[in-house]
């Protein structure tokens, strides 16, 4: 990432900061006068993948530009517990007013590629990609789609205009039209910009059948069990990308992987992401 | 809420379906007319509290005004397993533009005040009230706040200018000008303004003692055991507000809570939040 | 359109309303008393068609919510001189305050749905779509590329995200990597994502059976002469989508459009946009 | 310029790289490693004038602040064919992200600017000034009337509080109060701030007259032909600027020019850009 | 106004809306029930002149669109203690929310409005007009240039673009280029666009010489007692406008005013505003 | 402050510099040559205290980050007319545009700190501090309440989330309730989050007795005389803080102080701001 955050996220760390009102902090106003300087680490306190680096560094420096913010491991690195992930050295009262707002974006980021890591170890071996969910934080999709990566996932679409996915709600209304599954994904290759495939969910094999022959791209089989979505990659044969969705869990991504299909996405990752433990350790050099 | 949406939170609800392209699918461009007129119900499918239906009322208006919807229940509300929650009709191509983007904050909101609710519930019948803490997902300040009290639950500080908060960097610091706790304390005092409260994190019976006679209106009592707690509440005796934080769980609330403590504080309320399932169902009348 | 504008057309409307300082208009002020009413008519001078309708209606409206803005004729209309667009009544200093923003909007908007339209109509019947570039005004790639679909064109990638396209740019790249245009291309389409496709750029046909043996989703022709499209079209012979891309004109889009090519791409449309003559006529009823 | 940019061109920066989703490549994501330095070139592919320099450092810094550009030439300088404009080294990554933003900012601006200069060389000799209208792209005022002066223009109202203009929809406004166009513009010069002056637009000689001896003190000659104008000038005596609008364009120019009016404004210096053909090579130095 | 804010000024509003938190209002929250009902009206509690209703009703809306707002005066009226300026109706939470924020805008306005009023009618009967400076609190230029207007007096510059103005710096400027004052005089003549006058500062009457022989279109004059100023006006002889600055107030502005001077300039009328003090009185009907 | 500007400054100062159009000068455009280089420094013309150096220059650095400024005094100094605030060397083009807008800042902020310095002198010796209120320059808050520190003032509230704050219109409110005093008092406290204190506005001297004997933390004594107030403290006997407020002012407020009241709220140090008059003296090195 290295410095090169996009405005919506630079937008989204000076809410942040205005939100804990960061720059009006009695606390520090009180009690640490402006010439004391902290020698600060941030420290990962429990086992992980580290994401949020970068966005850390800017809350710093948003802050306070003089703050020396070292990031001594890079995004996508494993942290064990006790890992040192970033050094900051400076005026002790800007550190303690960003600090907080630094260690809830890097604590969600690296929460997401963590656990995204799991099932990407979980699945090792097989072809299976995993991939995200559009079920981000509002505000933060480019942050936990950038997590994902940083875990070892793929994304999916980044958002609504990333490609075509024709889900059961579009179904129903060409439905109420009388057009016929088949129909619908003809229409929508017809109608698609040449640069974006046509995805559609489906819950049976049947509906599989009927996608693929009407020259889907990719068959997003819908909650279906184990032994049925090996039937459908049977029947889709190489013929479309097949994407395994919904309510796949760590107990069960294996299997799933093993079915054959090539996407297993987990809404999980990002919409009931568990924070990684990460604290800042300040020392005050005399 | 009842519509009134601070301007932070307009700024979100915009920002997140720009990030999404809310106004940019090629999927309803290609598949939905603009004259299907769609019937949806925002339904619960799981149990838990209800929060966001301002909130995703707003995001469905920002898409379409046009689109009529209805909150069927408050935010606080109970919520069972398919229970109603707001009906949306109107242009069917709006609702299904919109509704990633609601749901994601309905989702969000709900799974706070869900989990909030469960601790809450825990406690009954004790003093003790359950409080959030700062780490909440940055740009969502308010709202995981406000859903911490759908949830039955009390805010902490809101943000850092909402109280003075001595924790153990602050007490570091000053300990480097070799000041003790009590005067740290006492300092904070007659520095704080007269409206806000000046509270200290202590880990031991030793800091307890110098705190409260130092004056301090509240003690944070961090990560002791359950023991520990119950002599901390005695040697305070009323003198001081006393807050638990640290690594309590569902499984150590209640206990903790007898203790006599007047505040638990749950940071994973809000930083290790888990969505409520909540979906959108879409009805295409003749 | 119809009013459903997403925050950054909003957020574009409100600068050019700061930029003009609609709000500060001394002649205005000097001459048009509050209480005078206007009954105005935006109205074509030229032939052409017709986009920007809901976008100068919410420019009106935000200067002056009281206005009534009927809009007469639908985005994608033909225009033919002297044809009634929109009517807009009430207060006359509101519109005139309003009047030349609306009109750059709309004769920007309508201008390249006119140009659009006569590529469009020129390749009738041929099998060939014209499709815009990302050589859009800055802040105004959403409008322009809606105001090309008003024209009957259809959209390449709405942003570096839609796809992926390499360009000579990357080949070269990768070329000082010592890989051959093969390998780029698989190696792109093990690494997207699997929702988009990949485009080559190529400048010979060498380098388009290269490409199209690798698996490349779309090939872009660079500059080709039109006996030498064929050719390519002939090579990859439907395995493809075939794009024409560079210095096509009226003069020689029906040409090429009858080589076979899928798209033919268009910078022109939104970098040398000529604004369609639109002007507003305004009576004042006694 | 150099580097001084007001808040709304930055705001419209930011805005050009959100909409083409720079920071999110999957092109450059999947095929230039970060590693992989390049060293471009701006260079002109067309003769012209250049303006923009500034803009387009801007972006590139936007994306990375790492980049080394190096302006070659100065806004407003003469091009020539493969001129080099500007150079960029740094990270190819990041040269590729922000590569089609900075392009669409200065293409735009040196088309302005190269137009302008073929007016401004058309009338050379003579005592006419060219100068633009308020018919810009929204959003990007001050780029287009800056880009006006690179050409060798001069500047009309920046915007609606620069000046009185008094046009037919003011003088019908008052019409309707029975109110003659000489007391319209005595009206306008009483109320009017003493800092600014009050431009009529008439459309005959009579009006001509009625303008000129009530003071006013610019007139503004609205689609007359070059014989009426000479006439409008040698009433007007000097006693007043004279303004030649409409319709006027390099076939006609000069011979507006030597019927001795002071300023000629066009409209499609702005309303009807023709980007000047500028590109980026880049290598990569082993 | 009626409603016309333009978006600096609704921006502002947000931001005071925001920085008082006014959607986080624990004394509201805690002691206000929902459904009670208030009627209030804005009293002003001295006498002076009105301005910043729409404002004010803007800032009600903004915290909540059911509040029934009406304005009972215009902008411009003439307050005597005790007066009714607006009521406002609805919920009585909502209307104690703004109330702060509502009455720090009209307090400012009005005291503006209030303060130019004094002026204009202690110059009456003159042809001296009062005018505002750019003294004006930063983001408050368009409430503060508008209130101005509404206790009668005239505004000088909006803003820099608005006019040439020569001050003492930028002729020490020249003069380090051993420029004399007429060739600097000259040089912005020839320079400035068309539709803004030059307007120059002087300090003596030897520079009002050169100033007004060398064609300036107004002449400053910089803190020079009455005698003097009633030399320049001589000297000048309606050969240009003639504003006085520096110093002028209460007790010297009549005086000034029949020097024949056409325009005084007072700075504190904006940077040292006196609040008109105004109150909300509530009540609650059973 | 040193650089460490909240989002909401930055905004502030970027709306400040748009509203006055400071990169639109065309003053500065026709008279001051890119290459001049002007010596600045910010000069105090009267006596006061410091306030704004770091805005100021932020301002200066905003408009062109080549100028050096150097804070020659810090705020909070004492300034005697004549003082060297700062200075400011670099492009004399760069240093007129931002000139007025600078002082515009520095010039209210310091008029801000002056009057409260004057204050906190009157009461020196007493136990009582002056604090401000919300009555604050809309958008100002953080500013306005800053000067008021380096004035050597304390904050009351920053905004209504820091503390609740019963007044007039709350009791009157409950009332309605049919709840006496006391009992809005005890509610508040047990709804109260535990960070903050429970201030009630009282009006005599029973509700003194209801108030404090009902447990509130601090009691405002609105408009009372010095002897009501003297009786007030008396009884309140330091169970509660005492604040007095409303109509206090320079010749009043050491009595009020002696009367034993810890706080003395001034709402015209932010509503009736008086400017510190502050100049900017150019030369120009050969």
């Amino acid at each position: 990432m290295t410095q090169m955050l996009p405005p919506e996220v630079l937008n989204l760390i000076n809410a942040a900061l205005t939100e804990d009102q960061a720059f009006n902090d009695p606390t520090t106003q009180a009690l640490i006068p402006d010439n004391i300087v902290g020698d600060g680490i941030l420290r990962a306190k429990a086992a992980g993948v580290l994401a949020g680096g970068a966005v850390a560094q800017q809350v710093f420096h948003r802050i306070d530009p003089a703050l020396e913010v070292n990031l001594l491991l890079n995004d996508g690195a494993d942290l064990t517990p006790g890992a040192d992930i970033a050094s900051v050295r400076g005026s002790a009262a800007s550190i303690l007013r960003a600090e907080r707002t630094a260690l809830n974006f890097m604590q969600r980021m690296s929460g997401i590629a963590t656990a995204t890591n799991q099932y990407v170890r979980a699945v090792a071996g097989t072809s299976a990609r995993i991939v995200d969910t559009r079920k981000t934080a509002p505000g933060h999709r480019f942050l936990d789609k950038y997590s994902v990566r940083m875990g070892g996932g793929h994304n999916h679409r980044l958002n609504l205009a990333d490609g075509i996915l024709i889900k059961d709600n579009h179904l129903e209304a060409r439905a109420s039209l009388e057009e016929p599954l088949a129909d619908v994904v003809r229409h929508a290759i017809a109608q698609a910009s040449h640069t974006i495939r046509v995805e559609v969910e489906v819950e049976s094999l049947a509906q599989v059948r009927e996608a693929v022959d009407a020259g889907a791209h990719i068959i997003m089989l819908d909650n279906m069990d184990v032994e049925t979505m090996r039937e459908a990659v049977a029947i889709i044969d190489g013929r479309a990308s097949v994407e395994a969705s919904g309510g796949i869990n760590m107990g069960t991504v294996r299997a799933v992987a093993e079915t054959g299909v090539d996407l297993i996405s987990i809404g999980g990752l990002t919409h009931s992401t568990e924070a990684l433990d990460i604290s800042l350790d300040l020392e005050f050099p005399q």
